[in-house]
């Protein structure tokens, strides 16, 4: 370890103590005194745009110089209106209803005791992210809104973007009387610190990496805090042998073609042979007359014209593109087993008026999402009824899927008693 | 790495993926075959127990050489009474309902979407732990009823145990019809092979280490698999001054003495300086009675006679014995303060006739179990109504507190529509 690794080690651990003790604070904070922050955020926001386009500018100067694509530009520019939006979203977790404190299945045993659980904050949360600066307002608002302290981490390329927004942020805690080190954002671009920080588990109880593949398997791989992963969509149409093909057509161009950039659009379609003669002529050509490539098996490319023939790789890959691959298979077992071996466990939707398959296919399907008769694009916080989400989880402990504020919180058990003692 | 331990990674890495298609299986498998499986094991149990006891016999003798203490031998026998015990446990899982499908909070949206969360098996669970054979039944048989697949690394003291209670295990659930591979024991004493079950994150999705600290550290530092915790629980009573005194006395000593090598007995005892006077001496005179060596401070030490002096690392302290710590403090926030600062996070106990204390208690402290006027020595699976436990979490994500079948899936979300597709 060389000196400056010694001394952002000493930084880092100075910034979870300090988390830890916030923390404390925090999880007895009013939901007034939590809503009010972020109601004071959202006013700096407004009253700051100058200083958050100047910081901006430095950061896009710097990307420019650095050779950034301009996919990249983009995403991490701020203009008016993209404040606006992270002004909106600020507003809209201050409405959402405050998880802590909330006791489920409370129930009352033979001795007497009350006993239930109560959802509380976390504690500390980490958040490692990639290039869009509203990530740091975003991210920051629900841990806040959740009861937890939060140590954020942003990319390099959004430095000055991310310490302008957090800066306000923290200002806003402050004047709100929420604890000094309720919102911390990593003060240096250095690498050495989000390996000090995937090591501090005295400090930091959850790390949540948003960005691409290899930032989380690099996360996964070096941490000793527990790590909720955001990984890749590739999700699966199944229409199956009685589906309702009038209700199957809209229900696939609509999961493969509303939006493609995003991890809930569909990727690949299996159809049932029995119906594969009278829904796919149709199909495919609507797709390609929006522009779709397909990529398709053998029996699929008998059905259509133009069809690029799928390699092995296709059923595994996520395009995140106007590309679906598509494949008949013979019966319902296949398509299940068939999923839940090339699916990403994100999405998955069946088509059917089957009650048995609907039924099966549910409890089948190992994917954090499992729709019947409609379109996959539904699963988002948002749709959900979550209201906003810090990312839509693949993983399978604590959160799976849609990951809103409940998903930030945990239960502890409470137990209510009038003098028992156990015999 | 040696020749041997590639061959270890290659037992391992098959193992893996044997599990991983069992899991598929067992996630459709219907609770009567499940059921089916853990009664043929009862009935294995009984029918070969001296088969069980000739191999346990060898373990013995093997400890006896290798030089175990006494306490460890103890631990290590299957007497005939402590196979009818794992028998007895084995029928009470079976008789457990099953978690899988449940689906909680169903709610229908604006568009009509019927959106909820089911519960769905994990998926592979490695339990890793140490010197006590029946946890290769407990832990085996909740992950199993559960709808897992399960791959189980004992201690090597109890190898030859573990390996007949599992084979009769494996064969029950052959006979029931549950996949070849739901359940497996790592066939080598091997440390490599626990390095490299820690590695297989495509085929593991949680490890639960059940065994001292130093185990759990090491699992923690090397696993890229998520772990859920089973640490000490260094458990508080606090007195406040609003304590109804004629409860807090019986709370104070039943916590303490009732069963003391347990995780949930408590260590230390808060008493507000307000009550000291009135409380303290009677109870110090009373826990000294049964055995209990007092540790106070200075203020404890004027109420009491043959107090041990307490020294500062008795606060954090785990004695699994008749000690006690005891201190006076002069506030409710101090008492809260001092709780979050030196328990472990496990279980700790407000005796309170105050309300907003009672509340505040519950919402303030950070532990896993917050009671309110009743015994630590209730936060327990049995006891709080789960049944069987798997053990006592003290970490904060997916479960927290006694983990019983239900923490042993997880939940996802189900969407059932007619036609929907997003606008």
């Amino acid at each position: 370890m060389t000196v400056a690794d010694v001394s952002i080690e000493q930084t880092m651990t100075a910034m979870g103590r300090q988390s830890r003790q916030a923390s404390r604070a925090m999880a007895a904070a009013s939901p007034a005194a939590k809503n009010h922050a972020l109601e004071l955020m959202a006013v700096a926001f407004d009253a700051n745009r100058n200083r958050i386009k100047a910081e901006n500018a430095i950061d896009l100067e710097k990307g420019e110089a650095n050779g950034l694509t301009p996919a990249m530009i983009d995403r991490l520019r701020l203009t008016d209106a993209r404040i606006d939006g992270i002004i909106t979203a600020v507003r809209e977790i201050a409405a959402l209803p405050d998880p802590v404190g909330e006791i489920e299945n409370m129930a009352t045993r033979p001795n007497g005791l009350r006993i239930g659980r109560m959802r509380a904050p976390i504690g500390v949360i980490g958040i490692i992210y990639e290039s869009r600066p509203n990530v740091t307002v975003d991210a920051g608002a629900l841990c806040l809104k959740s009861g937890n302290a939060v140590i954020l981490r942003g990319g390099s390329e959004a430095f000055h973007s991310n310490t302008v927004l957090a800066g306000l942020m923290l200002e806003a805690c402050r004047e709100a009387g929420l604890p000094n080190g309720a919102l911390q954002l990593v003060p240096t671009t250095d690498r050495a610190a989000v390996g000090a920080l995937l090591k501090m588990d005295e400090y930091v109880d959850l790390i949540i990496p948003r960005g691409g593949k290899g930032l989380i398997q690099r996360i996964v791989n070096d941490s000793i805090i527990p790590v909720i992963k955001h990984l890749d969509g590739n999700c699966f149409v199944y229409v199956d042998e009685h589906a309702d093909l009038e209700k199957a057509l809209p229900i696939v161009i609509n999961s493969k073609t509303q939006r493609t950039g995003v991890c809930n659009a569909a990727e690949t379609l299996l159809v049932h042979s029995a119906v594969a003669k009278s829904f796919l002529p149709g199909c495919l050509a609507e797709l390609q007359n929006l522009g779709v490539e397909v990529r398709g098996c053998e029996r699929t490319a008998e059905l259509g014209s133009s069809i690029v023939p799928a390699t092995p790789g296709d059923w595994d890959e996520e395009y995140l593109a106007l590309i679906l691959a598509v494949k008949v298979i013979d019966s319902f077992d296949e398509a299940v087993e068939f999923i839940n071996a090339h699916s990403s466990g994100h999405t998955e939707s069946i088509v059917t008026r089957d009650y048995d398959r609907s039924n099966e296919f549910l409890r089948r399907i190992g994917s954090a999402c499992v729709h019947v008769n409609c379109s996959t694009r539904f699963s988002d916080g948002g749709e959900y009824g979550l209201g906003a989400e810090i990312g839509i989880s693949t993983d399978k402990l604590h959160a799976r899927g849609p990951m809103g504020l409940r998903e930030l919180t945990c239960a502890k058990w409470v137990v209510l008693g009038e003098g028992q003692i156990r015999g």
